[in-house]
């Protein structure tokens, strides 16, 4: 581990003044005042066939310079997803978009572009075409979809399954008979139901595009410029080394920008105006149908237990709702099941898993903070406190009796379970939300208004490998007064990456923070590879990459020291920007030795450092949210109390920023659990809510003081210590709300979110209404 | 050398598209709609102190932001001259320059800004404003600045002069005392002025500042990204790493942005207004008399001949008029004394030189493309003429009779003459000129209208070593589909750097030329270390950087690709864009190892390169220009006939660009030689002709065609065989234009510009009018 100077100090935001005064710059602000702009004509039917589009009235209107159809588009699918490309062709993702469909798959589907000078004339172009179409009944649920007789949404998904997996640990039926013989067996079985979300990011979806020098440049709101810029290349059938992507300050993304969402459309658009730069901005409603969602998931669990409480064999089937494209696939089922797998797997428990993702009528669903993992701890979670209801245990012992063991290491990642994080933190939520005072109490009340209190734990990996490539590529470069600009492809999108980078920074070269610029925009053509923002991987891929680059910059420095203070290398070292004999004695600031190096009429040299670090590890990230609730039963509405979350995302590098990352995540958790779901007219498959509005994601006054604790233990496998920071705040809330309500109330509650309406009808089933 | 396969062929400019659709950005593209905007009050008077400015009304004007005045700026004198810093103090460039002065140094001296909502509220500003002087007489001249009992202009000048110095080679005494007594000695003397000229760059000085996360940033259209950071960081009193510049597409620069001409008044305008974007964009006018100009010369030389026409001994004294503010300072007029020193050193002539670098009240001058050779070549060569016409030689065989020998090596500088370049450059400018004939056909015109042919040779260095440093850096970013970019601190300002790199890049790594993408803007904070565009030197010393970058490119590539084909290294090329077995197999693309080793689930690496290259060589670039005119006796003018230059500047990376290089250097040859010049009002000091209507630069209707030529000797201290190219054909134009005057009409006339009064006034002292 590093020796922290600057690591663990909650330093302001690099970027705090630019962002409170409103300069720091967005695509948006990027883009020049006269653009062209382009509007996208969306289908008004869920499910479809485009047979026409008459665009000749809209061609003749003032300021219309290009119109182009679904039927102009070139016929080459592409993937979406933001993943390392893999050269296993085995290993790539759905490749069944293009950048306009005759073949409409969703209402809002995107049949058609215009070019204008400027956003009027593009809107009225776009009411000015008539479109004929041949109309399928929308399919908007996985059960729709997958009934007999459905339409076939896509080629090649028969069913409407994008993928199915069955997995088996251990020999389940052996398990449950051995069980039977030997003492008698409990089961619990329940159906679970996760809503469609939208991550509701503040900056929509935005990008401009031009040419130069015969290459496509595309500035865009993305998480993954190195990514977006390999997907534009493989859309516009380019070389990939003719696109160039840029990627400015971004307004969030929560993973709806892991995905290249307009900017292959975008490209294409500029190369049809000869390269003028063209800029498509969405709308809030075009972001909520037409870009990505979380997938709804049907959770079906069962558990077979013995009489003490420990599991003998647990059963996971799940439903993903892809919505009308691939994007990521089944590869957020996927992650999601392995909460399944590692969470409870103590005693040898035999699980069985078996997933389908499947495509519908609905948003396409793509990553979204947490990747699967909130909506199977949702299920799983909650499953947990339907065992504890029906056999009377205590939720936290039960817990705890069948949790991954301390050492645990999981064969196909080599994650190691290196500390009691899960205990740690139960016990500090526990004392945070005054846990055994409040279940008691609570238990007694009988009133229309009663409370209760609710936990549930989360599990996380960090990065992606063993699924995927882990790089991260890094540069340093020195200036003349010693301090350095870093540079590196993981991406600033809001969650305080730039700064946690630069206190990285600081302590691997030996420098103030204060001295390390980082290089906030992201430039394809020169910021060296890396992936981009997701899977809670950048500060502990990213880490690996500054302390790599930092090792070069330094050997360097301290070699060109030897040449100035005339000292042997062994002897010297560079701490706190000054280069030391190693017994503490300053030799020099390092801005003097960077200044003779560049300027040495014999050894003149501008000391940088490039490296790839690749990353063959995984972390674990574990902890706990606990949730007191008040229910107003004759209202069927739920307040949400107090909430916290206890996390061990190893050593903290900003425990402010860190903060502030827990406490978003616990907002979104608990829009999860109790507001937020994207509603679908079921006759015409046309989005009910598709704005702020009707949506309803919480705001400041919808919640308590959100309470953040952390428990720090150094994750061995990283660099400083840190592991995933900014999903699993996301993941565990929702359940653990649920399960407050079902503490309150009595009622055990399966699908959120937990609205009126859904209470309403519970309450009603439970007779307490 | 290198394996030329792109190099030596006229591609089209990578920019081209770019640049004659008007699709490329320059510096005031790029700022910001809502930027606010700075102009500078200018003194009105040449020479004095501002007692006093009143700002009162000025502020209270609507859309004023913020006034300051040379009683506000910091009192932190800096250099601005365009040279590599220097660590060591004796040979740091004059520090003699404050944001804003009281102590008025030239007519438009910058004594109080405005920065302002727009221009018009930033205009109405300055004209509000009321300013009180103390006036002294203005200083014009030389020798009027050198008079005793001039005011002293800077402090640490006296006698106004900034710089003396005293050169003497060989025995000067003695050589004459033995030529006198050894058969005889001819003496020849005349004295030569030449005038206060303008670049004249299209685009006029313009950048704009703002602030970003406590750091300084100017967007500039500089010749100097990394050089004008450092000044403005010692301008404002800031570490280094705290300013970054950004250099976009410049429409010329010609040596003027080879200076740190607003960037740190602009730098420290932003800091005033809460780092908000500020820009300040010049008038012509205010270029023509605030930012730089070439200085004037007065050179008397004096030459001791042998009645064979060998020199025996030979005087030079110059006098350089620096104008108001250091800049470059004795630098130009020390590179002009090498040429004397250089051209005719055959024969151990002994030759003395005594140079003044002396402070006026005229525009500052600083460096401009020729850097001091065209006035000195201007003497050299007209001086040789007077001589020839005195003795009655040959002027070619007088030339060749004195001229510095193959085989002769600068005992400071280790330039060598590798080649018979002269020789060989006169060979084919005679032919084309059709010399011989028109000689003796026009020697005996003898009507009012006659034509004569006239030559000179020119003399260059390229680069600056050993006189300051030369280094360059060179990154080079593999993509995946075996595209490289390359990014290089050396400027494209207009004269086709970017093609010459990428086609020196195309050949060094083994990839064609499309697949190499300069990235044309620098950023000091990405941009690896160089010094910018000037002393002839970026094709010369960016080809160093490339090729090393490139030979640690290959390498990388070479291994992994063993890695990939299980070859070995040593049977490996990489050739054309592919692997290749060396007898000439292709084995796969580049890009597919590229992809492969990205991507590589083992040894993923994003394979970059990046190295500084510090050259210590330097490389004489020589030739000659011929010249043919008709001279209207009674109306005193010159009409140019035909003109051609022949030069060695050794290999071609790009004939058609080089040309054109040429084309634009001889027309600024014309121009010095025939129209241009800055006057100045004798009594207020006010400039007379600071626009592009009144001073007289030459267009294409005032030119004949005109011709380039070359002589290809590959240099040998250089990757490609490349030397200076850019500076040289506007050297000995002037000379060749009056030499060509001299013969259509006997009268020598000594100085220029030969514009109809100086003319008249010649011939009528000659009689002919």
């Amino acid at each position: 581990m590093l020796t922290a100077m600057c690591v663990g100090k909650s330093i302001p935001r690099v970027d705090a003044f630019e962002k409170v005064t409103g300069r720091a710059k967005y695509t948006d602000d990027l883009c020049e005042r006269n653009a062209l702009v382009a509007k996208i004509l969306h289908a008004t039917i869920a499910n479809g066939v485009v047979k026409k589009i008459d665009t000749e009235a809209a061609a003749r209107l003032p300021g219309v310079v290009k119109i182009v159809t679904c039927f102009d588009a070139p016929d080459r699918p592409f993937p979406t997803a933001g993943h390392p490309w893999s050269t296993d062709p085995a290993h790539q993702d759905p490749t069944d978009r293009k950048l306009l469909n005759t073949r409409v798959r969703l209402y809002g589907d995107d049949i058609a572009a215009v070019i204008a000078e400027d956003e009027v004339a593009a809107s009225r172009a776009l009411r000015a075409m008539k479109v004929e179409y041949e109309e399928y009944p929308p399919l908007l649920t996985v059960e729709e979809a997958m009934a007999e007789g459905a339409t076939q949404l896509h080629e090649g998904a028969p069913g409407n399954v994008l993928k199915h997996t069955a997995i088996e640990d251990g020999d389940f039926d052996a398990a449950i008979t051995a069980a039977k013989e030997g003492g008698g067996l409990i089961e619990v079985a329940s159906v679970y139901r996760t809503p469609i979300v939208q991550h509701c990011h503040i900056e929509n979806a935005v990008s401009f595009a031009y040419m130069e020098q015969g290459r496509v440049v595309v500035v865009s709101s993305t998480q993954i410029p190195h990514i977006a810029r390999r997907i534009i290349a493989q859309a516009l059938g380019l070389p990939w080394g003719r696109v160039r992507v840029i990627k400015p300050y971004v307004g969030g993304g929560f993973g709806n920008k892991q995905d290249a969402l307009y900017e292959p459309l975008n490209a294409w658009l500029t190369t049809l105006v000869g390269g003028r730069v063209v800029k498509l901005e969405l709308s809030r409603e075009e972001v909520f149908f037409g870009t990505r969602v979380r997938h709804g998931f049907t959770i079906h669990l069962k558990s077979y237990l013995r009489p003490d409480g420990t599991f003998v064999a647990r059963r996971y089937a799940a439903y993903s709702n892809q919505g009308a494209y691939g994007s990521h696939g089944h590869s957020i089922a996927a992650k999601g099941t392995n909460v399944f797998r590692q969470l409870y797997n103590r005693n040898d428990v035999a699980r069985k898993a078996e997933i389908w993702t499947v495509y519908t009528n609905t948003a396409t669903a793509g990553a979204m903070r947490g990747y699967g993992t909130p909506q199977t701890v949702f299920a799983i979670e909650s499953h947990m406190e339907d065992i504890v209801a029906q056999l009377g245990l205590d939720p936290i012992a039960f817990r705890f009796k069948n949790l991954m063991p301390v050492g645990y290491v999981d064969p196909f990642s080599k994650n190691t379970n290196f500390f009691p994080s899960f205990e740690q933190c139960v016990e500090k939520g526990k004392a945070y939300i005054d846990w055994d005072r409040k279940r008691a109490l609570y238990r007694n009340d009988s009133g229309p208004v009663r409370r209760g209190v609710g936990m549930a734990l989360f599990w996380y990996n960090t990065a992606v490998w063993p699924i995927s490539i882990e790089v991260s590529s890094c540069r340093m470069v020195l200036n003349q007064d010693g301090s350095v600009q870093i540079q590196l492809a993981e991406t600033e999108i809001g969650q305080g990456a730039d700064t946690v980078f630069t206190q990285m920074a600081a302590d691997a070269i030996g420098i103030r923070w204060e001295d390390v610029h980082a290089v906030t925009a992201q430039d394809t053509d020169v910021t060296p590879f890396g992936t981009g923002a997701y899977g809670s991987r950048q500060t502990y891929v990213g880490s690996a990459a500054i302390v790599q680059a930092a090792y070069l910059l330094r050997e360097q420095i301290l070699l060109h020291a030897t040449r100035y203070t005339e000292k042997p290398v062994e002897c010297l070292d560079l701490v706190g920007g000054n280069i030391i004999e190693k017994e503490g004695r300053v030799l020099c600031p390092l801005g003097e030795l960077a200044t003779d190096t560049l300027y040495h009429s014999e050894h003149a040299a501008h000391i940088t450092a490039e490296t790839t670090a690749q990353v063959k590890t995984n972390a674990y990230s574990f902890g706990c949210t606990f949730a007191e609730v008040e229910v107003d039963i004759p209202l069927a509405k739920v307040r949400l109390v107090n909430m916290v979350n206890c996390h061990d995302a190893g050593r903290l590098v900003n425990p402010l920023l860190a903060e502030g990352q827990v406490h978003g995540g616990m907002s979104m958790a608990a829009g999860f659990g109790m507001s937020e779901e994207l509603l679908y007219d079921p006759v015409t498959g046309k989005p009910l809510n598709a704005n702020l509005l009707d949506y309803k994601l919480p705001t400041m006054l919808d919640h308590p003081a959100l309470k953040a604790i952390f428990v720090e233990n150094p994750e061995p496998t990283s660099p400083f210590g840190t592991k995933a920071l900014g999903e699993p705040p996301t993941v565990s809330g929702a359940a653990a709300i649920r399960n407050a309500v079902f503490h309150a109330t009595g009622v055990a509650v399966n699908r959120i979110p937990l609205t009126p309406h859904v209470l309403f009808e519970a309450f009603r089933q439970a007779g307490l209404v």
